[in-house]
């Protein structure tokens, strides 16, 4: 487990910065070269020893990190100095066929299938929580409020539901966008030359080494995948924002009906109560439309290879999974530690508003039960 | 037919300009309160005298627009002045229950999908003339390029198959996004308060009469939908531009594989044979990262209806709707008129690159046309 | 003066939509061919009489806009076919050397200018009305809020004087801005070819009727002048929704410390008292930092003028203007008629906080106050 | 110096990496709490004494980097457990008044700088290489492109001119923002509480100490400092991405204009000439719009210290100047080493245009190396 960076765990909690972390970049290119090694022997491209030299060559602890950073430069790529490597050690087994864009594309998707795997466990955790206070809370009364004024009666429940269905939704997009995760294999230009006529059988057994979904086509300037993938992410980045600045909102002084479970200090003022969760979620959760932007806008790379707009993903595409990962390891501490002052929902609801009637506020939250 | 505005033939190509149009916002506006009124009716909750009496009211020429948008202003809403109208015409039995977000998010979810049927449209003879060129050029070979440098030997059908192929991708999430559409009904704090025991008859009656999705819940602050509509429209606007840029680049004067067929003049140059067609597509389509961003910050609302976040979806969502759709048309009408020529693409293929093997093009311009 | 469209009250306020609109575009349009003529007839480059018929052909109700923008869309620029028009009427003086970007790039300085001076004069309303609330208040106490918790006093005098100094700083920098707003002169290449050997003396004259700066070189492909009133309006925008959001939170019914002067009301609640004002400011402040990034992403256009990059400044730049335009509208509003209550802030300061101690609030008034 | 990540020489190039890194984070926290302990002995606030001690207790290698992240996030941020630490050492002299976020901010002031630097540097070192090709190449033909169309002659110490330009005014503007960074000290609420009647004194001294500006008020909300320092670099960025792609295209072996001094290769293709520090320059430019985004989407901050929005700003501030940096980084490279073919580009010329007549590219040239 790597140390964290200064501002990590405030803006990269939880698993999902070791899941994109430089270890697992590396652990996940190599795996991409060993499993096209396997899957060209499988299918009898290359002899399977060939194959198992490339494997053995691919232990992630052979390599120094630091040394193969340096060396990508040169090439705008990390993975033309790590063929150049493992053909050191293995030979001209090692990345046949294959260009650099198929490797790191195929580690990309292997990158974000671990960090939505740890993204959608921290999603579920937070979902939980809100299904818990949906039931307990079905039929406690709060004040609605519109554009931050009373407005009509809710139940806490409800409230708690509409943030569990939002998370429902979230999570089963970004459940959908997983499983179209899928290999990159085209070699050069995304012919798929050079691979003696068995090419769609081996791309079958590269992504089924791995896991992954088998493309129609190379796709390395067909760039759907990452923005589809972006914006499942910015989506489930936004609900998290918006349950966190509800927290915000509840928590303040005058308002009093939640409070965080692990409020914050102040390196001033020792009577503070900071909802550190909900702000952290919020901080976390507001660097995603930027990043989804700058995804949207590689998409129109140039050609068989962009000259630049490729490149521009890597770093965009890390910071989102980070982004919208930190952003609901901090919403499910929040929510899991939540304490609800039902007093206090009381007091404002019959302090600003006449009205008592709650609707259909349990029904909706039977709803929303119901589905999961 | 409304006039276009000065930039619209560039930026706001195609049918989307007027089914974003104001006059198409008031009718859904419209469309929307009668449906509330039928539904209402069907179920009891209103004499269907009362509900005739509020369709006849929502006839959109009774309306003079400018008054409308002018009182818009006070409120921050165009419903609030519009249900006044309707009420002095129709009486109690307008908007009975329901809330003014209720109506214009409906109508946003009216005014979208309609603008997703011009922009399917469009993008499916975009399509079709793609998969024209894939059959037409499977076997033409040309230079594949990377890094905009000469890599190894593509087919132009190869090309065209991979802007078929992100296209139908584009075309497939877009549908699927438009079958979510779905009504919003949820009253003053989204409780269903107000509709007699009979809300979720209501709803479902409501969204029968609009042809739009029943939500699980009123959904006021959760704009999962929208954000939804939003990546799908990013996604699609990216490979518009990814397609246009190639063409920008193939006809380069020191390319000259492709030419646009109707190409544009200049002010100064009567010589000049610009790419019209794939400079506006890109034009367009690269509005939409900006647009959806904008639109993934609003999700971060507050409480039951944002104070900000929800009034600024309006101008994006349309923008947004619009840049695509423009797009898409120019993208049309570029693809459609493609000429293109083999001789120069043999010529530079020959003079950058000894490598004559197209690999397996052919059969991956087969997958692409038989998933179709 | 032109009808609002349906959202324009909210979005699109004050007179920055007058002043950004297309029949402000075409007489820009117009005001560059004329100042061009002119510019070339004082330096002898045409005949007088050929200017002044230039000029008298450049008269905007001779124009019929619907046409003009439809026939824009087959150059993807509407200066071509108005030369044209022109040129039917006044021949080849019009536009003599010049390129269509020159053209539109001069137009869009001084639309940009007429836009800046109305939000100026707004912002200075706004400033005003900070300016005297920071006098009113200077010793008013109420709580300081970090992280929505109490944290220590200040003084509403203080919290209004902060207002104040950043929308002062706002005005500074979009002055400065302003003043370097710069003719467009280069002609097809931007090598001021074509003006026999006079072309500096025509750029000063161009410049001189227009009152806008002398540009070093053309700028057609140097977008450095856009994106930095893209960043100064981002700026102010940012400021805006700045002081919009805390307005939003005194006026909560739980804090109530500040109330709008003219607070909007509700379709289904009559007792709403909404801040419309503040929501509409932030409603609009809120479009800017996606127009800002797509304005800035528009600046790597290829070569001599881009292929899609310019072209996709129109619209986002014209929207920039309105969106920061409209929020200053409505903040000025917003602040004008803001209502304070001091009693609020001293029973919410003694019930959440001890300490009653505010510090430098009154002389940092005094500073504010002073450096204006 | 640190170890580069995977993607950081092509993506986070040169100094400017280590000039944000978390090492120098924790240098200028502790920089800006000696200061602070400097600046309150020398008005007398505390002894000399203590003010050596917290000095003392301020050396970095003291720290542990790992641990104190670990603990910034009980809090989120990281100078609440700093301070813990130091006074456990140096007792209440440290940080005596402040509030966390006066080091932090105050800090990314330093750091800032600290990366302008680096910055200005690399972008002074591109700038001469530019004015070096405009003076060799002042009178070198060759065909502009405008829509990527031949258009009319230029020269290419025009286009090389025209870079210059661009980048002499964003070295201009960005050292107009250097000049403006600002120290921040408020206390708790800003109010500048708890000094004893020097604040004013005690700022000045503190600034003083820092070689930073004196802000007319504390600014923990009013983030305009923040918001400009954004908008130079996304310029500077868009300015770096616009040279690079024109390099890229005039690379391209159809046109063969220029080519790079070192350029990368492929894993594939041993023939390849891959325009690598073009292709970085971009890729690290196009990572600046979004990021700026985010920066202005956080200026709207509630209250005395905004509840998420502060928090946002860490991650896109540093990684705007990284991206920034790189870019510069890359670019001087470009063009340091840019290869330039005479010959191609009258070869270019003379085939697709006829006109020769390169109108004042020379004088033009001329105007932009006298402004230097």
């Amino acid at each position: 487990m790597s140390e964290p960076g200064l501002f990590d765990e405030v803006l990269a909690r939880g698993g999902v910065r070791e899941a994109v972390g430089d270890r697992a970049w590396l652990a996940a290119m190599l795996s991409a070269e060993t499993a096209l090694a396997r899957a060209q022997a499988r299918i009898g491209l290359i002899e399977p020893e060939a194959a198992a030299a490339v494997a053995d060559a691919c232990r992630v602890d052979r390599f120094d990190l630091a040394e193969l950073a340096r060396r990508a430069g040169r090439h705008a790529s990390p993975v033309v100095p790590l063929v150049r490597m493992l053909r050191e050690v293995a030979g001209p087994a090692v990345h046949k066929g294959a260009t650099s864009q198929d490797i790191l594309d195929t580690a990309a998707m292997l990158v974000s299938r671990s960090a939505l795997d740890v993204l959608l466990a921290d999603l579920s955790g937070a979902s939980d929580a809100a299904a818990r206070m949906a039931r307990t809370y079905r039929n406690v009364p709060m004040a609605g409020r519109t554009l931050l004024q009373p407005a009509a009666p809710v139940t806490f429940g409800l409230k708690a539901a509409r943030w569990l269905s939002a998370l429902d939704a979230a999570a089963e997009r970004l459940t959908a966008v997983r499983g179209r995760l899928a290999v990159q294999l085209g070699g050069p230009a995304g012919t798929l030359a050079g691979f003696e006529g068995r090419a769609f059988d081996l791309v079958e057994a590269f992504a089924g080494q791995l896991g992954l979904a088998v493309p129609v086509l190379p796709w390395h300037t067909d760039r759907t995948r990452i923005a589809d993938l972006a914006g499942a992410l910015g989506t489930a980045a936004g609900t998290a924002g918006k349950i966190a600045r509800d927290v915000t909102l509840l928590s303040q002084a005058e308002v009093g009906e939640v409070a965080e479970g692990a409020p914050g200090g102040s390196s001033a003022m020792p009577h503070k109560r900071n909802p550190v969760a909900a702000v952290s979620t919020l901080a976390s959760a507001s660097q995603a439309p930027g990043l989804v932007a700058t995804l949207l806008a590689a998409m129109a790379g140039e050609h068989e290879r962009a000259a630049g707009a490729w490149q521009a993903e890597w770093r965009p595409l890390r910071d989102l999974l980070v982004a919208t990962g930190s952003a609901m390891s901090w919403l499910r501490a929040c929510l899991t530690g939540l304490r609800v002052d039902a007093g206090a929902m009381a007091a404002n609801l019959s302090k600003f508003l006449s009205d008592v009637d709650t609707g259909c506020s349990g029904e909706l939250v039977d709803r929303v039960l119901e589905v999961r």
